[in-house]
C-alpha cells in the first residue's frame, strides 16, 4: 500500500488540577495529576463507485486516546470486516483543521481503485443482519460469513508459565496506564510469551484495533504465530476481532462472558480467562497449553 | 405510560466446563464455573410520521446481559435524547420469537400518538455533527443542546465518609459480579450514601442505562437528589449520560477521561476518581463534598 501518516503517541494524557482526600488528613488538599486524553474520531472512506467515480462517506465515530490513529482506521476498517487485506488500502491521511489544541480527530482512508464496500452491511452491525435474527448464535455465524481464516487449525502452544508471566510482562509496558491508570491494553505475544506489540486506548475495542492495524500495515496477518493478551474482560466482540486476524489464543486479565466463550469453542480460539501470575482458567482449546 | 413489560434479571449467568491451571497442582484440572451471560439486544421504535400513520424501525443493536430489558431500552432512548420525558412512551413490549435458549432479544419501544423522532440525528452519534465538528469541545456542546437539567444548580451534599463506603456497599449488592466477575455495575444513592437501585451489564453503559430508564419509569428522574456510582472508569459517554438524566454527582472506582472532567467541569457536576476506602480524588465540584 502507499501512504501512511502516524506519528504514534501523542498527548495521550493530560495534566489535570484535583483535590485530594485522604482519611486521617482532617480534609483535602489541592494536587495535580495526570488523567488519559479522550477524544472523538471519525474514520472516512474514500472509495469508487461502481461509474468508476470517486466518493467519500464518513463511516465511523467512537471516543479514542490520540495516537496511532492511522492503525485505529486501518484496524477497525479490518477487524469489521469493510477491507480485507492491506492491499486494499491506498493512504491514510489525515482530513480537516486541526482543533484549539492541535489535535487532528478525523482520518482518511483511501482504497485502490476497484476495491468496493458494501454500505448496506455497515448500516447494522457486523453480529447482526435482519435475516439470521437476533441471538448469540446469529451473531457467531455472522462472524463466520466474514472470517477469512481458520484459527482453528492454527498449530500454536505456549507453557503455562510462559502465559503467567504476560500480566507482569503487560504492566510494565503499558507506560500511559502507570501514569493514569485510565486505559486499556492489549498485547501481541508470541510462543515464547515476549510481549512484541502493544496498544492502550480509552477504549477496549480501540486498543485491540490499534494493535491489529498496525500488524496489518507490517504485513504480519494472519497472526497465526502469536496470542493476544487483554487488560480487560473477554467479551464477543473482542474474541470476534481475534477471529477476523487468525489469532489462535486469547488471554484476558478479566473475565469472559458467556457468547466470548462459545465465539471461542465454535472456531477452535483458546480462551484464557482470570490469567494471573499463579493461575488461569481455560475455556476452550486447552490443548494448545503445555 | 401504559405497559412495561419486564421480568427482571434472567439468565445473567450460565454454568461452563472450564480447566484450571494453578500453579503447584501439578498440572490443570476440570471444572465448572459460572459466566456472564452477553446476548445481542434490538431496541425498535414505533412511531407516528408527519401525516399520522404509524411505522417501526430498528434503532440500536448492542451486546448485553438479558434482563430488565425495559428499562435498557427506556434509558437508552431518554440518554440519547431520543425520548425526552416518560410521558412520551406509550408501552414497552417484547417482540419477535424468543431464541432457543428461551431469551427474546428485540423490544420494541411504542411512543405515544404526537411523538416525533429525529431519525437525522440518530443516523450520526450523538455527540457529532456535522456543523460543529470533530472534537471535544463540540462533543460538550453537542450535551449542552440535548440536555434538559440544570445540574450545575443542584443543591446536593455528601460526606467524605459517606462516599468511601460506597464502593464496599456496591460489593455487597452486586450479586452476579460476586459469581463471574464479569459485569459492570452502577448505583444510584441517595445523601446518606444508602444505594438505592443497583444494574449489572456486561456492557458499562448498559448498565448506567437500565439503572436511568429504571428511574424514568418509576417518575423520579431528573435525579438531583442522587448521585451515581460506577465500578469502572468514568468515560465521556458515562458523563454525558448522567447529565442527561440530571445527576449532579458521579463517583467511579477507576480513573476518569480527559473528557469526562471537562464535561463535569462544563456542566458543574462534582466528579470523583479513584473512590477507596480511605481515599478518592476529586475532579470538579469539591465544594458538594463535606
Amino acid at each position: 500500500m502507499g501512504d501512511v501518516n502516524d506519528d504514534g503517541p501523542r498527548q495521550a494524557t493530560r495534566p489535570v488540577e484535583i483535590r485530594r482526600f485522604r482519611r486521617g488528613d482532617g480534609g483535602s488538599v489541592e494536587d495535580s495529576d495526570l488523567v488519559a486524553t479522550e477524544e472523538p474520531f471519525e474514520i472516512r472512506l474514500g472509495y469508487s463507485r461502481s461509474d468508476g467515480s470517486r466518493a467519500e462517506e464518513p463511516v465511523s465515530v467512537t471516543m479514542r486516546t490520540p495516537g496511532h490513529d492511522a492503525d485505529l482506521a486501518v484496524g477497525f476498517l479490518f477487524t469489521e470486516g469493510i477491507i480485507r487485506a492491506r492491499g486494499d488500502v491506498q493512504s491514510v491521511t489525515p482530513r480537516g483543521q486541526p482543533a484549539d489544541d492541535g489535535l487532528q480527530n478525523v482520518v482518511r482512508v483511501e482504497l485502490k481503485p476497484g476495491v468496493t464496500v458494501d454500505f448496506k452491511r455497515l448500516e447494522r452491525n457486523f453480529y447482526m443482519t435482519s435475516s439470521c435474527g437476533v441471538c448469540g448464535k446469529a451473531s457467531i455465524e455472522a462472524v463466520a460469513v466474514q472470517g477469512q481464516y481458520d484459527v482453528g487449525a492454527t498449530k500454536f502452544h505456549i507453557s503455562g508459565a510462559a502465559l503467567e508471566r504476560l500480566p507482569e510482562a503487560l504492566k510494565t509496558r503499558q507506560s500511559v496506564f502507570e501514569q493514569t491508570g485510565g486505559l486499556h491494553a492489549s498485547g501481541l505475544f508470541d510462543a515464547d510469551g515476549a510481549i512484541v506489540t502493544l496498544r492502550e486506548d480509552v477504549g477496549r475495542h480501540n486498543a485491540l484495533d490499534k494493535l491489529i492495524g498496525h500488524e496489518l500495515l507490517k504485513g504480519t496477518v494472519p497472526l497465526s504465530n502469536n496470542g493476544i493478551i487483554v487488560s480487560g474482560r473477554a467479551s464477543f466482540e473482542l474474541m470476534q476481532k481475534a477471529k477476523m486476524a487468525g489469532v489462535p489464543l486469547v488471554a484476558a486479565v478479566g473475565a469472559p462472558s458467556s457468547l466470548a466463550i462459545e465465539l471461542a469453542r465454535e472456531f477452535g480460539i483458546t480462551l484464557v480467562g482470570f490469567l494471573k501470575d499463579d493461575c488461569f482458567n481455560v475455556y476452550s482449546r486447552a490443548d494448545r497449553i503445555r
